[in-house]
């Protein structure tokens, strides 16, 4: 690699434009901080991908994810903030220096906040995307309430699973649990629960091999993988719960990270390095809501600019 | 005490209803989760006492803290939020079980979400309480249109005490910011504002040492620490801006506390006591901010559902 230039240095470094690095942006520009936001696609995030936020404090008659993006855009460019739009490749220390390597080029600063968030673990399968949006959700907190008095489903048996068909199950007439494995992946004590819970059913050794409907959702095609038998199960959602992989593919073991690869931090969300922050999705712990990685990329931008200032 | 009768019993109680608790309870009402939030005061928090928020991310124009905190108050109405006016005294366990007990009776919940913010620190010498609404105030927003054309004096150089001169700067014909230490404690681009603002002046390594004037606020008698000399300043008002200190002491000992008064809690933001969460700025490290404190809310609200279902 070569050398960042000087023009291509700063005091700090935000990777991500959802919304936690928007907001850290929107702390560090207002703060005439010298930093730079890199993003690799479109602004805002996975939040842009909810087609109505209710529960993002400030606005009770709920706001699309893709206008809060749009909105939490607007105001770090008002302040000014620099952004490039890039794909970060790797990241390197030299001495107090974090290089971050780009698809754009090189670039270097003494703080860094990484908010490059989360993917979603799909499916796979064909009409996933189709229906994104139009009965097929991946977080039952953000949009269980929609679904009032119908029937969902669950796909993935595990922690994550149960809690959102518990969750579900107080807004819809009946949740099936679609697990392909023989047999659950989720703690004992929420089996329990789950099985004294009158609403939740369980399928399990069974594949969703297709979504359909006419717009929304209406029902999957399913098969039995053991005994091979397809059956045909009425929906109006589908809630994908097979898990969750933090954007960390570029720190290359520099950070420690949890079991799920997301970034371990303290409470003001300092790393194992100094002038090193995560925020948002990708650090181990968020309860993965707009809100609280807005309120991350407050907290890592404030502590960062006291990193910088000490 | 009496034993909380059937009806004051719910899964989770909410103490305190600024931006963190009525995020927090945003998500378990909307949750459908048997909450209740109990405030004091005016719901909002110390937010509303703030005149523009500029940082809160999706208000891109800014918003002012009394709106913000209405916005916030309706939005956990919409979903059916039960919110108690009454204040809370102290906080009892009894084996899983967290008693409330209020002015307004007592509560029992299995679970509770601590977000009873800060109050403001006062100087505590004399008369600071006799001129209290006649000079002495501690809301540059609520109190510096009063002063018009007047000077007017902020005890404390921090960041809330130069927000506070620049809205003083507004009205008043000259603002004194005094400081006891021998440098303001506000980021660098307050400080510059308002040293680009002719209005405002500072006085450093200087101690308030009393108040005084007939009826109403007229001069301050002040010390220069390093020096030993005393002097008079003419001004008709005095905003003080010196810190905060955690609403904790209804806990009488039952969580630990860091040096401030602020309650220790992890990054899922539980606190030594299973089922106790703390969010906002009654939390240790928490950074201050209306988002923060929000984004806390949300956290605490789906940790604690979770360790309910568990």
């Amino acid at each position: 690699m070569t050398e960042p230039s000087q023009k291509n240095s700063y005091d700090l470094i935000i990777i991500g434009g959802g919304p936690a690095g928007l907001t850290a942006g929107i702390y560090t520009a207002r703060g005439k901080l010298s930093s730079l936001l890199i993003e690799r696609g479109l602004m805002g995030g996975l939040i842009t991908e909810t087609e109505s936020v209710e529960n993002f404090p400030g606005f009770p008659q709920g706001v699309s994810g893709l206008e809060l993006g749009e909105l939490m855009h607007q105001q770090a460019q008002k302040y000014g903030l620099p952004i490039l739009v890039a794909e970060v490749t790797r990241l390197k220390l030299k001495g107090e220096q974090k290089i971050v390597e780009t698809t754009e080029g090189s670039y270097r600063a003494r703080a860094l906040i990484i908010a490059s968030g989360s993917e979603r673990i799909k499916l796979n399968i064909p009409s996933e995307e189709k229906f994104g949006g139009r009965g097929v959700s991946y977080c039952a907190t953000c949009d269980g309430a929609l679904f009032q008095d119908v029937p969902v489903a669950v796909a993935g048996g595990g922690d994550v699973g149960l809690t959102e068909a518990f969750h579900l199950a107080k807004f819809a007439r009946k949740v099936t649990v679609i697990e392909l494995m023989p047999r659950l992946g989720a703690s004992r004590i929420l089996q329990d629960r789950a099985a004294a819970e009158p609403k939740i059913e369980f399928l399990l050794n069974t594949r969703i091999e297709a979504i359909e409907g006419e717009g929304m959702v209406q029902r999957l095609r399913l098969l039995q993988v053991k005994t091979g038998q397809k059956s045909t199960l009425e929906t109006s959602a589908l809630f994908v719960a097979i898990g969750i992989k933090p954007n960390t593919s570029f720190l290359k073991n520099i950070l420690p990270l949890d079991a799920s690869g997301a970034i371990v931090t303290n409470n003001r969300l300092e790393t194992s390095i100094p002038g090193i922050f995560a925020a948002g999705d990708v650090r181990a712990n968020s309860a993965r809501q707009a809100v609280v990685a807005a309120g991350d990329g407050a907290t890592a931008a404030i502590y960062a600019e006291k990193f910088l200032t000490e």
